[in-house]
């Protein structure tokens, strides 16, 4: 399998970067490829200009080429905090650039954009993990928790992928070693739930 | 009354751009002062770099800017089509950068930030203006309009604001001349209802 890890912090000594670390490790155990894209450090430019809204606009180079990866993956892995109930405004931009009409999405012939688009997405499973300071009891209940909407409603099921899952890690700021370990542990155990170790893999010698 | 008005659309002879303009036309009428950004014009940097995460961290003189003008504000309006059940992402730049600890939001001594914050935004009303291509009962009841409890819920409840109001008009890319001229009234109303004319202003005259 082919995946792609998209994660998106500020700090390159975050819990996230170690949630990311700890995907890739299990990936490369199971035997699969990857494309990996820390937006930060790339310094991915998030801004959706007006000229590349229709579905036939020519695109920088470094779009395409996310355009290419995320719709040849077989699986898509995103690592972000919960910032205001959304993803980082960098992590935003790359939904609004790279998941494109004709390469996301396409719409029937003759609907200018207001009916049902059809998922182009090929991957078979997308999953999130999130970091949090918000205990989920009031990500549920004060906040309803819209990442489960925007992630799961409106941007996977719409592009077609038929398996979602995502994991809240919270709460960073009072969590202790051992509560941090246990999650590395749980994000080993997703990826290889969705992504398992392929038959003359490293992890099945 | 001074009320800020913040836009985010790339194009800049959008329907989003009508809604600033008639939202400024009814609040100049009605007397208020105002500040006004086009974040797209003023090619607003969304990215929250990780230096700017402390509450006391030094800030650009642009984010001061903004953070003094929200801060101050008697009133918001913010106007931006739904991309993906979520602003653009150079508006969740915005709120990311300018919704800082200690201009929109406190913790009490002693919270490292697991806490409940405490809002600090003076507004009395937050007004949200979306333009969509998806019609409402798809929106409702397929995505869940992860917008609502964006902007209510986790952003303006969050930071102390009593009252909002949040107008959704779609389906943008169908619509007739008659159908926008009158989503332009509906604006104007919705002004007026929030900050009404005060005594002495044009309006009253």
């Amino acid at each position: 399998m082919n995946i792609s890890i998209i994660l998106a912090h500020p700090d390159n000594q975050s819990f996230n970067h170690a949630i990311a670390k700890a995907a890739i490790t299990r990936i490369q155990k199971n035997g699969h490829r990857f494309n990996y894209h820390d937006l930060y450090a790339e310094k991915f430019d998030s801004l959706l200009p007006s000229h590349e809204i229709p579905a036939n606009a020519l695109l920088p180079r470094e779009i395409k080429t996310h355009c290419d990866e995320i719709g040849s993956a077989d699986g898509i892995v995103i690592i972000h905090p919960n910032w205001w109930g959304q993803p980082p405004a960098i992590l935003k931009g790359w939904v609004d650039r790279v998941m494109r009409p004709g390469v996301a999405y396409k719409f029937l012939e003759g609907d200018q954009g207001e009916g049902i688009p059809i998922g182009l997405l090929k991957a078979k499973a997308a999953i999130i993990f999130n970091t949090a300071n918000t205990p989920s009891i009031r990500e549920n209940e004060v906040f309803g928790d819209p990442l489960q909407r925007i992630w799961k409603n409106c941007v996977f099921d719409l592009c077609g992928i038929p398996a979602f899952h995502r994991e809240m890690f919270s709460v960073i700021v009072t969590s202790t070693y051992e509560m941090r370990l246990s999650w590395l542990r749980k994000v080993g155990n997703v990826i290889s739930q969705y992504f398992p170790a392929e038959r003359g893999s490293s992890c099945s010698r």
